[in-house]
């Protein structure tokens, strides 16, 4: 499937939706009733797109379309339509491996256009944190989501010639790696005009984090880690606002992945560190609400550990039964009685995709604090004093993962520093 | 451009040549005289392709054509006629990049068929290696030649969406990446129908190499660097037969780089190791012919440290001069006077490529010895004993290169290692 010319294509707006959707097959018979009838919300709260929620009397549903600039800024930064296609290949792609995404009803490629299953009541994982909910198997899903896609869309399962092939295709989703590429590995490290954080409260640790050149180099092996390490297809974006949660009746958890726009094949641990570095934020923001944070604290750490246990059994799981790819092939291993080998090679497998994930989430911790686009983790501590305490105590973290994450060996021994640097202030 | 298709693909004859020669512009005039007056001798010794030299009374040229199928096998064994599309395709890169290739006159792509420059009396430096003569400049050359294809095709040089166009457009060599998959990480390790060595006094070694957990874990991690790593367009088969070398009257020496038909976007110590490997074998094999060895040997090793420090040197000046990529931003580094911080990365760098280089190396020699397609070096050792002494004693260095690179730590402790293992036969 090649990505489509947009030459048709027209943004929606509130009172196109409904006349537009009603044209797809299905739609009138999921919602019911006349398109007139229908109620179209617009909720996008993201920083790039478009998405209406559109009720009828029999049901909802989602409709996501990409404008041809980035809506947080507006049209002086125009951003492909493009990223609708990668979204969707994403989401068709993560839905066979894991199946944790929201069910797509229809894809207008030419419209950029995708229309799929209203997460109702799902609300996002980020504002649950913030509120001190807990979803106890969050972490553990995402976890072996993030283990299911990356393993089934490496070389550890496809043929290489299937795998090039899919580099290649996502090799044209550039405009949104460029983003990451600036705002997570670039901007924050030096005086750009993008940049901003909460307080002048932080003025000087900003300085010091842009004059620390053992900083800035570690940083930009991450960056050239991030450039060329074709390694599996990823979510390219999976922190905690990607992540719907919702608790059912019965105590048992939905817990879905969305946003796939920044897929690309990239390194494994860009998304895992992605999800620990923001479950961080959220841990060092706590101590900025009022209550006692500890216990939540306490549950915080819990999760990132569960998080990276379950991307790790997941992940050996399928190292052992399902490895049908072209890398570490079974006929040298288990068919010749090497299973010690293969169980080797995968603990050295896992040991790099955990050194690789310390050292994107302290970039991303990083970047949130003080380059554009912050988090409403911290944002919405209110008083400047509280919130710059606890933006300087995630950036202290953030240097170790960034620069001695080797020494640090593993993510038990960050948790470990994570809590004295909690401690210290209490 | 894309991979042309070939359905008007016609294998030519030495009958044929001379005439769908003279159809394309300038190579009469090049030749001089009529077509029927040409002469045309065929000499691929390569395993892959045709290759046509066709001298007229004016000057003489080379026309290199694919075939369908790898030559050296035969029908049975399929193999695209684009890569002779990519192998064009990575010699105007490579001219670009550095100047030492054959200079293209015409390129046929629905043909296959790249018309270039014959490069005469040039010989190909394994043949030199084995004959002892000594070309002083060429692993100078060649160190250069890597760093600057390297360098000014890799992030370092390039922006990533001009770099992600081309690895999407190289990933499409599919069929070649392939054979070294196979054939230089995979089928050695295990008993595979077309592994051959050279006698039967190689035989307990080999099993001992297939019985070797540790080597087999080793070379895969290798095998997933190569599949995943897309730092720069590689040549892919830089080893002595791919070198051409001439020295002139006054004592200066043409050294030329050809048949890149396996270039792709990969790591850039493979094709480091490629040379080192190959010399490496060299320095083995010379104990299996007639005369003093030793000071040939001491030359070998010489050069070995002539191309790595041509390497690190070269890549070096273009990283303080050339460095308008995305990796590794000046922004972030000599524009803030950070000019030290951007030396220790480059350190760091060029650390990680000769670990990388001594890994590729290792698995480079294993598979001369006991895989497919052996090389001469060590094939022209008349007597079985000897010459299977020589290639355990290179096997013996390989595994460390393998398995212990990160202990070694260097080349020049690597190359300290080969000493000891020639010495210790005398």
């Amino acid at each position: 499937m090649a990505v489509p010319d947009f030459k048709d294509y027209k943004p929606l707006s509130l009172d196109s939706v409904a006349k537009r959707l009603a044209t797809y097959p299905g739609v009138q018979e999921r919602l019911g009733g006349k398109p007139e009838s229908w109620t179209v919300r617009e909720v996008g709260d993201g920083n790039l797109n478009f998405v209406y929620i559109v009720t009828g009397p029999d049901g909802s549903l989602c409709a996501k379309q990409a404008l041809p600039y980035v809506r947080l800024v507006g049209e002086s930064w125009p951003l492909p339509l493009s990223r609708s296609f990668y979204e969707h290949a994403a989401l068709v792609r993560q839905d066979k491996a894991n199946g944790s995404v929201p069910e797509i009803f229809n894809y207008d490629g030419p419209q950029a256009l995708i229309v799929m299953e209203n997460l109702s009541p799902h609300v996002i994982w980020r504002k649950a944190l913030i509120n001190r909910e807990q979803h106890d198997v969050a972490a553990k899903m995402v976890g072996e989501f993030a283990a299911e896609c990356h393993f089934r869309t490496s070389d550890l399962a496809l043929s290489a010639e299937t795998k090039k092939a899919e580099i290649a295709m996502f090799a044209g989703n550039t405009a949104l790696c460029k983003i990451t590429e600036d705002l997570v590995f670039t901007d924050p490290y030096y005086d750009h005009p993008m940049n901003s954080w909460t307080s002048p409260e932080l003025d000087e640790t900003v300085r010091a984090v842009q004059g620390d050149p053992q900083w800035k180099a570690a940083v930009q092996e991450l960056k050239f880690i991030f450039l060329t390490r074709t390694e599996a297809m990823l979510h390219g974006d999976l922190h905690t606002g990607s992540i719907m949660v919702h608790k059912n009746e019965d105590g048992t958890e939905d817990i879905r992945i969305i946003d796939p726009e920044f897929a690309f094949y990239g390194p494994m641990g860009f998304d895992c560190g992605a999800l620990i570095g923001n479950l961080l934020l959220n841990l060092f923001a706590q101590d900025g609400y009022p209550g006692r944070a500890c216990v939540y604290q306490d549950w915080l750490l819990e999760q990132i550990e569960n998080f990276c246990h379950a991307y790790a059994s997941r992940f050996s799981e399928l190292w052992r039964t399902e490895r049908t790819g072209d890398a570490y092939a079974r006929s040298l291993f288990e068919d010749q009685n090497h299973t010690d080998a293969s169980e080797i090679a995968l603990t050295n497998f896992l040991h790099r995709v955990e050194m690789d994930s310390l050292g994107f989430a302290g970039a991303k911790m990083t970047r949130r604090i003080i380059g554009l686009a912050g988090v409403a983790d911290l944002q919405g501590i209110a008083d400047p004093a509280t919130r710059a305490a606890c933006e300087r105590r995630a950036l202290a973290l953030a240097r170790m993962m960034v620069v001695e994450r080797v020494e640090l060996g593993s993510l038990g021994r960050t948790l470990e520093h994570a809590e004295r640097i909690l401690k210290d202030v209490k």
